[in-house]
């Protein structure tokens, strides 16, 4: 059986997601747009490993949230159903107001797909407005501690 | 080439679609929940043609809107990529509150699923509290138009 | 937090999976359809379980495997972002050819959805013919060992 | 009512699609990588009217088939429920064995999005196996008539 997980992350934060049915195309193996919902998975699951969420309550009602700018994907391998991929997540670059995370998806230990994306950090009202900020110092120093490098 | 539009519509409304790659699976057929969300799009569809919307603004600052409570579909063939559907929809069983939907599907004239969506009828506030609420009587008569047999 | 496990599994399997944000819509909560999906993984984790595969490699290169004919699922609750579910399966019909599984979704121990698939066995040649055949001895008691009731 | 079309094409091609419910997630708004399925079906409608196929039947049984290498989608609009998209394709780059598309997304007019697909000309054999080659030459005319610039 080829259930076992791959244990080459190099990153500051690796997680592990098995291919399901509907992330796979005619072509036999999983479609291209399927690896971002991935990508994105892992980011928030490496938010929450820090204590954070992407849609984080704020005093006054609103959120802070972090809504894409940028993304993405270069292919070099491939995934077929039930395959067990491991996805390794660094933060590439902290600027004042947004972040890149880099990603490396593996399967077996041979990477498949190198990722980046960028969000930027929002303030959005209890009304639906969106506004850029400056990230928070206490968040900001949470990202800092997955940086890569 | 094959993509002749399918012309046997016999339910009061019908639309086209072109199955997309990203609704296939590896068994090289449309995934069989990828229709759910075909059958979704149709009654938006029928909505729009009848004037209305699944998500109606309310004179109150709130929306008429329309969450699921039950979808069902029997699929006796299959669809792939490129195939051009025609989707069939009538209003079945109009209910005080709720609305169910039927649909054919078919590829190339011969039928490959037959499903229902049923949907309650909603007030829907600012605040994102959900009530049922009887159908208002201008969407009645509208929803009346479009009623099989 | 609230990322606790549900422990109510009264079916002879259960999962869990956490909603990601893809799986969500614009009225803020998972999309009817994602639903789907959700209940085929949990039917391929049992299989997987169970020493089985939905696509099974035949002796003859081709393969034993299970096109869908029905999916009904109603819906009782919603579920949001990041919320854990609980996805119970049993095996409510076992026919000669045939296998319908029973599934429950529970978010914190409540159901929000009760659903259905049913499936036919057939054997898939390597030139992708697909024929209808009585399930093998062999599977059957294995299925047999996760009916409900 | 809002269901007018864009009519702003500046590249060769141009298609047309509304966002549907399941594209959207609880932001409100189209999920970032449901962008990656409409650029991709947008590409393959610019083959069907060159008369090309994404998946081109070859005399030895096997096809001509285009796996993706690279993509990649900067945002700079957002798009909601119902609106009415266009989508400009052009070819960016002709390699010997790769092509790479740009795209526009637009909505009313507005740039919402530009992206890029790049993939690689393959033979794909009847038993599975995936081998790059060069372009063929008709396939590389009709390609270059729709160039950028």
């Amino acid at each position: 059986m080829k259930f076992h997980y791959a244990r080459s992350c190099s990153m500051p934060f690796c997680t592990q997601r098995r291919i399901e049915f509907r992330d796979t195309d005619a072509a036999g193996i999983v479609h291209f747009s399927a690896f971002f919902p991935f990508l994105e998975s892992a980011e928030h699951e490496l938010l929450r490993s820090l204590g954070l969420s992407v849609m984080q309550p704020l005093d006054d009602g609103g959120h802070l949230t972090w809504p894409r700018v940028a993304a993405t994907c270069d292919y070099t391998g491939t995934a077929k159903f039930e395959d067990l991929l491991s996805i390794e997540v660094a933060v590439e670059h902290l600027g004042t107001k947004s972040v890149r995370y880099g990603f490396t998806i593996r399967r077996d230990a041979s990477p498949i797909a190198t990722a980046t994306l960028t969000a930027v950090c929002c303030r959005l009202t209890a009304d639906g407005q969106l506004t850029s900020i400056p990230i928070p110092d206490d968040v900001r120093q949470r990202l800092e501690s997955v940086a890569s490098g």
